[in-house]
């Protein structure tokens, strides 16, 4: 025995779950896969390590300073910091090898040296999917995208959110309306209405040196309200010769009108025109996604439409549409608000205790069960049955079925439900029906 | 468009498939993991990086000088290089939360910069199992390991396959009955007799200095074949009064006695008494697995018995058992062989092309169609109609659907089978039929 124990610990800011919430994070990820898989959405899965040049070859800002290094040998290596730039270097390497639409989706874990604060996590999953035309990509493409949001939350037990989409042209072309320029300056404050509140935005705004009337227009428009069809009804009547703008109307026109046929209901998605989601990437379609009872958790699924993917890598025009799911801090934060609990939640469905000297048979039973696709324990160790029991049941395994003298002579199993503690004797065609059941 | 393009190309050493082979190895993926569980092994993720200080505590050797550091702030990280050392420090940390014995699988990714040469990764996938006790754990576990093994590779589609096991404590009992002290000396030899051959082997022991009648003992002692029962037989009547041999001998047997209770068939595994399973880490029982027709693989997943998981982060004492499969490197060398194959591996089984002005209708079946639990994607581009058929064709999409006039106006379906290319007309129950009967 080593008298050099170093104390077993994990870093600060990086998730580790204990085996009953590990299975139901991954029940979460599997719902997710298949609901991506559902769509056409194929898999890829990148390194997480890639060569710096690549990684940081737009630069700049937050991204730089979060990333974390990789050290060994001379190469400048770092650690993906989302699932995107990824995205566009292998789309950009593979291009001649890949289909196009090109659907694909991407499970995996990335890493951000964020501030160390509860609830934010410096490695965590996201859950992507994107849609990459190319050249051109037709603008259906960006209703279907909310129908996957919609087949997924509804998947994971949800009924009540709403995805929330807007067309970054819009701002832009009635921004430009109002003789405004510089765009981003007021989508930059714009982005933070939910934050910060209307009052807050129109100090802002005034500090950043736009007119009263400007400021008025702005803030009257993102104030437009009402029914789907009721917004994109102001948003004609409100008459407005910017191109652009024009543009962006239709597209959210088409949008709304697919929406429905892709069978969103109404009650599940909302046009927002608050919604402008970060500062550069997206130039067309935009959505946040919103669980109704629980505002404050922020949105929880994101993206949009943008008009080349990997401009960085190549000369190819690869517009796309796409959306993320942070997937660590949202299961985080249905723990916290205890909208999810994990009592009871084995994937083992029974433990075959075998009384001394009948290994035998309690072990042949166990196998008989796998091989009818029933996820079976057998209890190997000598010890007291009580503690047998109660290892089921603190594993949250649902039934237990002992082996002794009665069992090995005759085909009468004791099946014993752990929940109600109520015990049934079955013969083996109903102790499967009985388990199968569950 | 930007003018300075960065060629996208990842790491030397690190894999990454295309779309089809990737759905190909996630189904891997999927059997091992499902086998894993029926098996009543729970799920855990560890963070890829940890405290250098936790990953190098045990120290020393090729696994200091292959591994990557991550540099962020001042704290000291890595990557991990394997899932063993990540379980050694969870269980040590959640030790008080856990129930015993801990059965736990891990599928994750590990990080080793070794050499680049063909078929090597330094980012790879480790499928592991581990059963830990806590001061104790049943011999039973041993055998129940193999049969884990046996049910994974069936499911994996192989059928010729053998799992090679033999106990430590046989071989050290038996070097020690020889008046060998420094049985690693040996082992260290012997374990590479697969790859050098019996003559080289013998040579080296010369060169260690050992005497000619103890290499002849050593040789004629490995050289120990036949069927199992033989094998044990063999055993046996050395007759030789150590008590590590006989320890050793009887846990074999034990072993070999629930293998078969398990359901492992006498072709799937053979008692070899030259698999001896690296250096220091095990302690008795050792596996390892090969293919029967493809030998030059090598082993394909390997294990043991171990007395002592956890002994550089707490006193508590936790033997336990189990394998690890190289999934990256079995899939490249599967692929490399021929030995699977990637065409019309597709996830979405039928694609829906509405025609110009029938994109309602043909929305409106494909959402239908995922309802039924059908993987549908639709066709949303504007382009010529053989090339939507080239387009499922190329992603091995079994069947098409169009959707025009005619289907809009009654209850039938033109069915398209893409492989041997016939059309056949039914209505929406037949085509949900025909469909999932695929």
């Amino acid at each position: 025995m080593s008298n050099n124990i170093v104390k077993p610990s994990i870093l600060p800011g990086f998730m580790e779950l204990n085996p009953t919430d590990q299975i139901l994070f991954n029940k979460m990820m599997d719902i997710i896969r298949k609901n991506y898989e559902k769509f056409g959405f194929l898999p890829i899965d990148t390194p997480l390590i890639e060569k710096s040049e690549v990684l940081l070859a737009k630069g700049g800002g937050e991204t730089e300073k979060q990333i974390y290094k990789v050290v060994k040998g001379s190469q400048d290596m770092s650690l993906r910091f989302d699932l995107t730039v990824p995205l566009a270097r292998y789309v950009a390497q593979h291009y001649s090898e890949l289909n196009f639409p090109y659907r694909r989706y991407h499970i995996g874990k990335v890493y951000r040296g964020e501030r160390n604060q509860k609830g934010r996590f410096r490695e965590f999953y996201q859950a992507d999917i994107d849609v990459i035309g190319n050249n051109s990509l037709s603008i259906i493409n960006d209703a279907e995208i909310p129908s996957v949001i919609y087949s997924t939350f509804k998947d994971l037990g949800f009924d009540k959110f709403t995805i929330r989409i807007n067309n970054r042209k819009i701002l832009s072309g009635f921004f430009n309306s109002l003789g405004i320029e510089d765009v981003y300056a007021v989508l930059r404050v714009v982005d933070k209405i939910e934050k910060i509140g209307r009052d807050k935005v129109k100090e802002e705004l005034v500090e950043s040196g736009f007119s009263i009337t400007q400021i008025d227009s702005i803030l009257s428009f993102i104030s437009i309200d009402g029914t789907n069809d009721a917004v994109m009804q102001r948003l004609k009547s409100l008459d407005i010769n910017n191109e652009l703008f024009i543009e962006g109307s239709d597209e959210l026109g088409i949008v709304l009108e697919y929406l429905r046929l892709f069978g969103v209901p109404e009650e599940n998605f909302k046009l927002d025109l608050t919604i402008a989601r970060g500062l550069d990437y997206y130039t067309g379609t935009v959505y946040e996604t919103y669980l109704d009872d629980y505002p404050t958790i922020g949105s929880v699924c994101s993206g949009g439409r943008y008009d080349n993917l990997a401009e960085y890598y190549t000369n190819q025009k690869l517009p796309g549409v796409g959306i993320s799911i942070g997937l660590t801090r949202l299961f985080y934060q249905l723990m916290e608000a205890g909208i999810i609990k994990t009592i009871d939640n084995s994937l083992t469905r029974v433990l075959v205790i075998p009384m001394e000297g009948y290994f035998d048979e309690g072990i042949e039973l166990s196998s008989k069960l796998r091989n009818e696709g029933i996820f079976t324990q057998v209890y190997l160790e000598e010890t007291k049955l009580g503690k047998k029991f109660s290892y089921a049941d603190k594993l949250g395994i649902p039934f237990v079925i002992v082996i002794g003298e009665e069992e090995k002579n005759s085909d009468v199993y004791t099946l014993r439900d752990m929940i109600t503690g109520k015990q049934k004797a079955c013969d083996y065609k109903e102790l499967i029906m009985q388990l199968n059941n569950y």
